[in-house]
């Protein structure tokens, strides 16, 4: 294993930049703008620089470095392949192969969901767990499915999309899902679908609720209102979970991991959603999956760069 | 690799033995019934006592043979730990490692549906294969989770447990799961969910089936009348066949197989059944697994044995 590694975390607005090493326990950490303008055609040429500079200033050789890894947010083959990121104005290409060249690295690539997975499975909260599902709850729900301690890309490129899970019953929400169709977990437990669920029984119910006096509902708001026992708040944050719960249930038929980890913003709900829904899949799963734990996301931000990292690097094991 | 390798299928009837050897296809075949009495404690000290007669009547020594593989009707972890398998009378124990003390060769265990997937991605309909999902359609439905060639076990020995996947609206089906449970999948897909969802369909519809005159309802006899135009037999079929691709859609979205093997007596059905799957995979799925294939398996009855030599022995490779 060689002293160095760069993980790198490319986003729509920043691109995230970390050089590991071993013996410091925290990476040197930095960004650069995603520009992505002429078809995204900078992104990677900009990260190529951005590594050769890191490393030219701090007196750093190319056999010094283990190599880069990079989370990117779209679908992403074992070899690199990506099938095309629209954020970022990219078609199909091979952007590990083309980092590779840019750089004279070695380059492995991964969707950043499961990136952000294998980060909390090497340095976050998952730490005692060879196994684990992270579920992530933003303005979308994503996910990363960890076994034995690596990445499951998928054929496609597309294991882990946990948010297209179609698993809630259309009554409950409002529309179609960004993919087209009706009923994916993310239309009831990202925090729009979890605004817009919310909505919804606003308008067909008459119960009283703080909820009806806050003018920019917000997922934070509603799971507040929840935890400090609005009824209607709760009825929409009891739905979620339990949404949650049966995609972890039909998860665990699949995989049986040995654990849910919980992430994304709207993850700062804490113990109230966790338990919640923990509780919630205590009560539907099968009998052999019952005692699978579910925990909270600890690596934030990060995760994505430091499971980047981890797809090239071991050097804090 | 060493020449000789056993592969065991244990069931709740009989134990298929098979001779594998390296430069031969076939491997050499036989049977031993399997003594559940006692607590099932002969059933260990029989295949030991069989694979160990059969080394001696063809002059085979130990450092000739690589190890056993062993299929077993339960849920088994990576290590060969078994938590109990109700029809053989066993409770927890390493059944892994006492056939190993019993033998004294190497041995490894899997549950028997999982073995049977790695069989036919190692020598069946999976040959072209790396990833795949095995759903087998019997009694019950059971399933094996492939991944890079390997089997993914899970923490509790219970990946893969497609049959309990709770995909099936209560209004379609009767009554309870053996689990306990309303809604798992084998209450619509197995050869009895079949036969009990028909005949609620025979109850309460007043549309006419040849099937209202058949006296002993079966899996077959109600695919075989939907292949041939029986608009009720084909109510049930096509019912059957959309919880089967939903289980599938749900599936892809964890780990995004490179195909999904159809096997267990029902799939004899062949293409009317198989080809049924995919056309309802096709219309209800996220667009980046919408081709991934359905296939028939080929192996029948032999794929746990194969499947179980393969968890210890590469050798046809």
């Amino acid at each position: 294993m060689k002293p160095y590694c760069y993980g790198v975390d490319l986003g729509g607005t920043t691109v995230k930049i970390g050089r590991f090493s071993t013996g410091e326990a925290e990476p040197e950490k930095w960004e650069i703008p995603t520009r992505t303008e002429d078809g995204g055609s900078h992104i990677l040429p900009d990260i190529a620089k951005a590594v050769l500079d890191n490393m030219k200033v701090n007196g750093i050789c190319h056999d010094m470095v283990e190599g880069i890894g990079i989370g990117v947010p779209g679908p992403v083959e074992d070899n690199g392949f990506v099938h095309g990121c629209a954020n970022l104005g990219w078609g199909p290409m091979n952007a590990a192969g083309i980092l590779s060249e840019l750089t004279g690295l070695p380059v492995r690539a991964a969707n950043d969901a499961n990136a952000a997975a294998l980060g909390e499975q090497r340095a976050g909260c998952g730490r005692n767990y060879q196994s684990l599902v992270m579920i992530t709850l933003g303005t979308g729900v994503g996910g990363g499915v960890v076994l034995n301690g690596e990445i499951v890309s998928g054929t496609n490129g597309a294991a882990g999309e946990i948010g297209h899970m179609q698993v809630v019953d259309p009554a409950d929400i409002v529309g179609h899902c960004g993919c087209g169709r009706v009923g994916c977990l993310e239309q009831a437990a990202s925090a729009t679908g979890l605004v817009n669920m919310t909505r919804k029984i606003l308008e067909t119910s008459g119960k009283a609720s703080c909820l009806r006096s806050v003018d920019d509902l917000s997922a934070k708001a509603i799971l507040d209102a929840a935890r400090d026992g609005d009824p209607l708040a709760q009825e929409a944050a009891e739905k979620m979970m339990h949404y949650l719960a049966l995609a972890a249930s039909l998860i665990a038929s699949v995989v049986d991991p040995d654990a849910f980890v919980i992430g994304g913003g709207v993850s700062r709900a804490g113990a109230y959603l966790i338990d919640g829904i923990a509780r919630h899949y205590k009560k539907i799963v099968f009998h052999a999956h019952r005692e699978t734990p579910f925990i909270q996301a600890v690596l934030g931000n990060d995760a994505g760069m430091i499971g980047a990292a981890g797809l090239i690097w071991d050097g804090n094991k």
